[in-house]
């Protein structure tokens, strides 16, 4: 096709002209007049909606809409098993971001969520409270302590709290080329809504930008780079589940995160400790120093 | 993720909570102002506003984000040489009709523009002014012919004339799952802009509906049936190059395409020829029926 120059910004768009675009528009959304769920044609008219008015607002050239094909269709073949590019696309472009804060309106002290990210697994091993998740992943140990309550202080025993993190070279298991499984485990809260283990001390890393989405974000003058975190869900019955991550008090990317994923309430206090340190469980970590970080969990009622 | 239940329709959202969205939304569009390409940018931003608008209308539940991504990923896996269901997809939210009609203005009474569609091949075979382009694939011929013109009414000699449709089966070539090439060429004006061709008589047909995006269709209620129409992409030096379709007069399927391409000015006549008329080159149909029809050509001024 050949229409690859935009009109000038602010060039005025005839009435004539608005009245055909707008006419494509109102058919469109008349062909969803018959669906018979109705949820699912709100969602579809409502995206036909702002689909189009994006078109129309940009003049989005024939050129570029060819572009956005190729970049779907580069996505489409990129994503199998272990890579999962349009959740990486939903989370550049802050729509992970922006459904995660429709879905988890604030709630008393309840725990802010972020973003779920492409690299969750299911069935991550179990481990025991003061477990290690690491399995040989790489980087420095750190002990993780905290209480699962819900939004009136009590105590949830039993709270389901699913972990993963990327090891010191910023790499999930799932990247590894292997089956490995690594730096992933769950584990419950004890009878008084406490747990505690062993995991690693985050380090930033790229997300995954050697496909279109990486693409993008060198074209648009972007960072992949994701502040330094480690994942948590947390569930438990009748409360809403938590996904959410912590993040590293003093990590420079905190405000350039490439997902928008950090909350200041959701950064904390990672407390270096030199080799020789004594350890809270006794692990003997020989010259290794370690850190340590509390994170507190309040989960809200479900349907909150 | 554990919200799959919608607000329902028209439940307010607090002011505190419609704060913390748009300032989801302010910090991606943030994230595009160092984008050293002004046009990119402008694109960009525009899209993340849209698509945050749509995700907070609907109050998008993690479920649908999840359908949403899953959708997404079985599109690009059933996309390859041979199938494009981005540009279905595209075509059924009608983002393609919007997109030809940002790009082709009225102007005097050029021929309007339609739907691409996803079944033009490059390097399609040439044929002589009056020649077949069905190479094989089935169907009732049929004679078209007419002029290719200015919008001053000035003939345009050697313009390329890009022609492709189904077979009466409703199959593209590109269907059938060999390398045959079939009902698909292109041809060029003669020195007063006439052309002539034999092709088939179009057929309706539906868009290929066993991948996710027949599945969409269907869930909605909607009908994959395609109008009959015939293919053209018209081109020559200094013109719009035009990509439209002819339809069928009397065909039930023009209020109801599955890709809203049809226009009342792109429905011709193709007149009914009983076996045994005189053909308009004397070519032999022996006890075979014919049509004909007449389709007359104005391209724009490039650029208009
Ligand atoms: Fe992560
Ligand atoms: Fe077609």
């Amino acid at each position: 096709m050949t229409h690859d120059r935009p009109a000038p910004a602010g060039t005025p768009v005839p009435d004539a002209q608005q009245e055909r675009e707008a006419e494509v528009t109102r058919q469109v959304l008349a062909s969803f007049d018959g669906c018979a769920d109705p949820r699912l044609r709100e969602v579809m008219q409502s995206l036909v909606h702002h689909l189009h008015a994006f078109v129309r607002e940009v003049r989005l050239t024939e050129r570029e809409w060819n572009e956005g094909i190729a970049f779907l269709t580069r996505a489409g073949h990129i994503t199998d098993e272990r890579r999962q590019e349009f959740i990486l696309l939903s989370d550049v472009l802050g729509a992970s971001m922006q459904t995660v804060a429709v879905n988890n309106a604030a709630y008393g002290d309840a725990t802010e969520a972020t973003v779920f990210g492409p690299f969750f697994v299911e069935n991550s091993p179990s481990i025991e409270l003061g477990g290690d998740l690491a399995f040989g992943a790489a980087g420095e140990p750190c002990w993780v302590e905290g209480t699962v309550t819900d939004t009136a202080g009590k105590p949830v025993p039993g709270a389901r709290i699913e972990v993963w993190e990327a090891d010191e070279d910023g790499y999930y298991d799932t990247q590894y080329g292997d089956d490995r499984i690594a730096a992933r485990a769950h584990l419950f809260s004890d009878a008084d809504g406490r747990y505690r283990f062993w995991g690693l001390t985050p380090t930033p890393y790229p997300i995954p930008h050697d496909g279109p989405v990486g693409g993008l974000l060198a074209a648009t003058g972007r960072s992949p780079m994701r502040a330094s975190h480690l994942h948590f869900m947390v569930g438990a019955p009748e409360l809403r589940t938590l996904v959410t991550h912590i993040f590293v008090r003093g990590d420079e990317l905190l405000a350039r995160d490439a997902v928008f994923g950090v909350k200041e309430s959701l950064v904390k206090d990672f407390e270096a400790q030199p080799a020789g340190t004594p350890t809270p469980d006794g692990r003997d970590l020989g010259d290794r120093p370690w850190s340590r970080v509390r994170f507190d969990i309040v989960l809200a009622p479900d349907g909150a």
